[in-house]
């Protein structure tokens, strides 16, 4: 369940697109832009109606919302509302665009990618993956290949690649044999073989928790555990957030806002990420996850603490909860 | 360009629903099937119209008229004409799926699987992918899997995973410098390197065709020969088929089509779906081709003499021949 909030009564796309014009600066002369009607339109409906307010600016005034949205805002609030604003495959092929072209190919990055392989829907990767053809000139599998080197390029490859099957439907014995095969990979610390990859790049996710659950039953650790004991390269950090995004992604994704938001600093672009592409899905289970791991306080208060100004206000709207309470 | 001829004037898909449904037998007591008048009515309708007949007959008479049609009809012909009549993506995916739980994988069968990889556009692909799941409770890469031996299976699940940039966008020193990893693998006879499969699944249409001339260009013989020379076992020949249908479907189909009319007997299964999976798209340039490759003989005549009756009558149809004039 997402923890975004949409009201009961909604206003139609162009009466959301004009109060959107309205809070631009430079509608009311000498006033500045009204970022706290922005939150409060745009922060407050899902994709299909953004998608619809987008279509009623355009045709209202003959411009792009988002374009409106990024000469009005800055910074990292100005990032996130833009991300959020986007189609989610287009906002997809953006971030793993983005990842691909950055100077450095580490876990932080990459993980990205995964996300958008193991953690969504198949229709969705799909059409991610059109988006990103459509946007870049080329597939994200072509581009995979000339940025990420060997052999997290040939996992990413597989993973993005992939349709899964998407009803609940597991075989048993196919769980038992195929735990075995990647109880074998991990034992012999061949993880770049193609029958692990092969595994983790076409079972639905259902069949693969089942593997899962085989694996630790029968050999007594987890499968990200004994991937994590192999070694701390790349490879073995991409394969443990793969393991996280099939078997629990609230679990990865409350990892992700722990890491962005634990010690000095904030790594503003992964709580963004986090916090936009889960807002509409599974959210509150994010934040029952965070709560476990970190007892002591609450996802929120987390974001509230690392975060400030409308960036803070922002967030804490997409994630359901009351600023000032913070 | 198709061969299929739609008049100038369709009947609305209530109207043709309704002659379908006069035509079978028991509509008019005493009567048998009238075979002419669903030749004259499915032959000549695209896709589209197509699926709203179906919806339509379905409105009508709370009937599938796929179940009707595979009631009145029988023999190659009833065959062809239900083949015809699924949506395109379906068709392909139980193409696929009785290919893979026949007993014998063959090239002749498995390369079928090929020319849904390489010879659709990636949307069609996409959408036989989605079919195969909802139609068959797993997803085409898993079929492939448990039914196909490697090496070859790992060839069919990369390019049935394929998503290919669909725009002529070529780059020369790409072409250049893949033309020579390809050439390198034929040279050392290793057709199964990932390098190989990596640049035939993930590489746009119009880029490996430059890669191809390049291959010729620069080492005097085309890529399929070269893979002819590596030896006559199934990987070999399924390569060739995917060159071919990379390169130049129309001659591929030709090639189906004349194998399967040439000598004696007729491979019925092959010639169908030869001619109702192109009668769409490019069976004028198949036609050319069968000329180049037959010199003597044409398509329609070779057709026309390897089957007859309603079977041939449909093909003919299809072919946009004049059946009386064979």
């Amino acid at each position: 369940m997402g923890s975004l909030l949409v009201p009961d009564f909604v206003p139609s796309p162009t009466q959301d697109a004009e109060t959107l014009r309205k809070s631009f600066k430079g509608y009311f002369l000498g006033m500045g832009t009204d970022e706290k009607a922005i939150i409060s339109v745009l922060g407050h409906r899902n994709a299909s109606q953004r998608k619809k307010i987008k279509e009623a600016y355009q045709q209202l005034y003959n411009k792009y919302l988002i374009d409106d949205l990024d000469s009005e805002l800055s910074g990292d609030f100005g990032k996130a509302v833009i991300l959020w604003t986007y189609d989610p495959p287009e906002r997809d092929a953006r971030l793993a665009n983005e990842v691909l072209n950055s100077r450095i190919h580490d876990m932080t990055r990459l993980q990205v990618i995964v996300e958008i392989a193991c953690a969504s829907t198949p229709d969705h990767l799909v059409a991610v993956r059109q988006a990103y053809c459509a946007l870049f000139g080329c597939s994200l599998e072509e581009d995979i290949i000339a940025h990420v080197s060997l052999p997290v390029q040939k996992v990413l490859v597989s993973l993005v690649s992939s349709f899964r099957y998407d009803k609940e439907l597991v075989d048993h014995s196919i769980a038992n044999l195929e735990a075995s095969k990647l109880h074998e990979s991990t034992r012999m610390k061949q993880l770049d073989c193609d029958e692990l990859i092969l595994i983790l790049s076409t079972r639905n996710i259902h069949q693969l928790k089942a593997t899962f659950e085989c694996y630790k039953q029968n050999y007594g650790f987890s499968i990200d555990q004994d991937i994590t004991n192999c070694g701390e390269g790349l490879l073995e950090s991409i394969l443990k957030v793969v393991i996280w995004c099939i078997d629990s992604p609230e679990k990865h994704f409350a990892e992700v806002i722990k890491v962005s938001t634990d010690g000095l600093g904030t790594d503003e672009d992964s709580l963004s990420r986090a916090i936009i592409t889960r807002a509409e899905i599974d959210m509150i289970k994010v934040k029952e996850e965070y709560v476990k791991m970190k007892n002591t306080t609450t996802l929120e208060y987390a974001v509230a603490d690392d975060t400030s100004g409308y960036y803070r206000e922002f967030l804490m709207t997409l994630l359901g909860a009351n600023d000032s309470s913070f």
